[in-house]
């Protein structure tokens, strides 16, 4: 185990703002996650740290728990010292103070002693700050120590906090940009690995194993499951068993986590062969010229979610141009027939989590008070982000056109948007597949920058791989 | 999802064995695991079915539970359908009935209908029987679903089932050898390509990539993670930062899980260069006299505790030989002394699980009644396996060598062993590292069957890979 830190200052300064944030208003206490089993206990899946944790505290090392008193200004870590036996069998590692002592923090107590801290504080009527929990485990102690049902859990969560820290990891720092654009420029190498090894007749997970040996080999691991598939229009498949055959494309969404947890998240979609087909490469113009509209978008003080409905527009435009659609771009989209097509959201926030602090709660991240999410508008409701940008944000921009059978079976049967969808037309298209083209983006004073080294996505730049 | 199924019966036929075993006694309650968390709800890891639920209702797919009702004879499967939502993001899949069907059952129920069926047995006084969970979601649930305290989950499983699914799972059957061999020359093919790429001067975890890449790309993946390491002194270090030097070795333990979740787990440690120096050679020889002379003993009616003691007498001989010890080899093995050097057991069951069935409780897997685990004596209490072998049974033997100085250092000040440890010579032995050699083998009935490939072994089969 080796820690991945940044200098102590960075954890230091981050929890001053939080605090200062918070106001004096008890105690706020973060879990770090806990080694997570696979099939027994001992087996676990690759530790993950928690993001949050990692931001104010560093330390990647399961089952350790951290407090800050706003009052006093106490900073704790929780975390038990290795027996002779851990190092027997998984070597030696800093003590807990040695590593507290890295990212700032001059006092560490054992695990079993959050408990305390937080009967103090509920027993003279302080409140204790929590961030949601989404692993089960964490949900178990939470309720322990404050003594509540597992079911009182998420009304204890602190919107005070989850707000504060949203607040704070939106605006990326330089430090963490430098480690952003290190991920992406991994992504990159991979999804480069994956196009020039695809030929007919190879199986998909030979790619998914290209992708997985690259981001290793790059000290560096899979932030997301990878979707590689000859049906992109599935949106999140994670299943790799089919053969690859001349003539259809793949979509290949992949993205590496790097060594201190930032993260990419590209997509490109290529054919299996040489080159597209005339309809491949239709509609890919289409898609890209939707995403390069979205990103002439990207800059402070726009609405994301205008940027979204901007792309949607530009989808329906070129749908109407290849007869798939029908009709005035701008009521295709005010009417969500484009959703025919694009069912999901433009993009979302990237940082520390693909779908940066997802845990935290998508109203929060992705809008505001005065913005909501949209709950149950087909489309809309898969839009994770709508707010108005700030520089200092990082997002991903991915519009797809994704030709899904089972919708068009159901709306067709439904009479659904007969004026707006070419019904007869889109039947032709049944075995087409999907198409998605992503990049990530950090928002500038002015505008946008692209992060991570280029990533070919014309049709000519592509093909040129497959030469 | 594809699902990798045997044919029915296979599913069938267990069940009928199970349900005779338990007798006329209440409801089995099976459940299969859920998706896992990393870092926020729907970033989930790679999804691993619990092995009980796949070696009795076969089904790959999270979120299932089952039931087997002793007296009626009835089974059940509860799952949930998916919605429009879930097949545009994750695509379509056989209904809960179709997959119910192929594995021989054709009731199935929601999800949320367990509990209607758990207070129908609870208030009909009727028992039960659970197997111990190691997923905190699946404790959740079962406190639930009993209406007991989490605390009081651990004292509901039944013995009497735990004991039953052992008695059946640790004979394999003919199909599931052939699985077994199946994974176990994939993880032969892992172990090549991380022995052949090794040179000065990579990191380890550009070794680590490989591993993954060939397990991928033979449409399987890591049933562990990986330990390939240059301190192979640490029994289970997942750190893989080194560079890695000239005169070193690698301690490469790795295992693929197939497409049926068997796994295999194969050690080999090798020059880091072309050759072994001479201390390492020695060492070396050793570890494989004693793995050999474990394999000799392999056979029905043996106790494996007495081959992990026979095989640390033999550890013992050779380190006397080379003065890391001195004194009766029987004399240092009954005093525990070897454990300097072999701080662990000679093996374990493997199947579907690396550690199979570790879960159920390794007494009751790799003990008997009257053979009880060890729980104190450094050494033994780590000795995961110490029952009779049986033919079916399939086995690990990895015997090593381990110096470890956090050991060193501490025993040495205590005095420890002083009869039979040459701490003198041992100390310039210090970054020496660890040497383990693993095999996994099949117990027949008059002796036992290598599974998989043939790895080499011998130093001058290794020392040929790296030519």
């Amino acid at each position: 185990m080796e820690l991945h830190l940044f200098d102590k200052q960075v954890y230091t300064n981050r929890r001053a703002i939080l605090k200062n944030a918070v106001g004096i208003d008890g105690i706020i206490l973060l879990l770090g996650n806990e080694d997570s089993s696979m099939n027994y206990k001992d087996n676990c899946y690759p530790f993950r740290q928690d993001s949050s944790f990692l931001y104010y505290f560093g330390l990647n090392v399961p089952t350790l728990a951290a407090l800050i008193d706003t009052e006093t200004g106490e900073e704790v870590i929780f975390g038990n010292e290795l027996t002779i036996d851990d190092i027997v069998w998984t070597g030696t590692l800093p003590s807990v103070s040695e590593m507290a002592e890295q990212v700032g923090i001059n006092k560490t107590k054992p695990y079993g002693q959050v408990v305390d801290y937080v009967n103090k504080a509920v027993a003279s009527g302080r409140r204790v700050h929590i961030l949601p929990p989404y692993r089960p485990e964490n949900k178990i102690k939470l309720a322990s120590w404050l003594n509540i049902s597992l079911n009182d859990v998420a009304g204890q969560v602190s919107l005070k906090l989850v707000k504060a820290v949203i607040a704070q990891r939106l605006i990326k720092s330089e430090l963490e940009i430098a480690e952003l654009e290190k991920a992406v420029s991994i992504s990159v190498d991979m999804q480069l690995a994956v196009i020039k090894n695809t030929v007919p007749g190879i199986k998909e997970y030979q790619l998914v194993a290209k992708a997985h040996e690259v981001a290793i080999a790059h000290n560096a691991h899979l932030g997301y499951p990878a979707i590689i598939t000859t049906h992109g229009q599935t949106l999140h498949t994670h299943y790799y068993g089919n053969t690859l055959q001349e003539g259809r494309m793949v979509l290949c969404d992949i993205g590496a986590e790097n060594n201190m947890y930032y993260g990419g998240d590209l997509t490109r979609t290529f054919p299996v062969g040489r080159s597209f087909t005339s309809r491949q490469k239709e509609l890919y113009e289409i898609v890209l010229a939707s995403m390069d509209h979205a990103i002439s978008m990207l800059k402070p003080g726009v609405r994301y979610r205008d940027i979204h409905l901007a792309a949607c527009e530009k989808l329906a435009e070129g749908l109407v141009q290849v007869n798939l659609m029908k009709g005035d771009p701008a009521e295709i989209v005010a009417a969500g027939a484009h959703t025919m097509f694009f069912q999901c959201g433009l993009g979302h926030m990237l940082g520390m989590d693909t779908h940066d602090m997802e845990d935290l709660g998508e109203q929060y991240v992705g809008y505001t008070d005065t913005l909501l999410k949209e709950t149950s508008t087909f489309g809309l409701k898969s839009l994770r982000l709508g707010r108005e940008l700030e520089s200092g944000y990082v997002v991903t921009v991915e519009p797809g056109i994704y030709i899904i059978p089972e919708l068009i079976d159901r709306w067709q049967a439904e009479k659904k948007y007969l004026d707006f969808i070419n019904y007869d037309e889109l039947n032709t298209y049944r075995d087409f597949g999907g198409i998605r083209i992503e990049d990530n983006f950090l928002i500038t004073d002015n505008g946008s920058h692209l992060l991570g080294k280029y990533l070919p996505k014309t049709l000519k730049e592509i093909e040129a791989l497959k030469g």
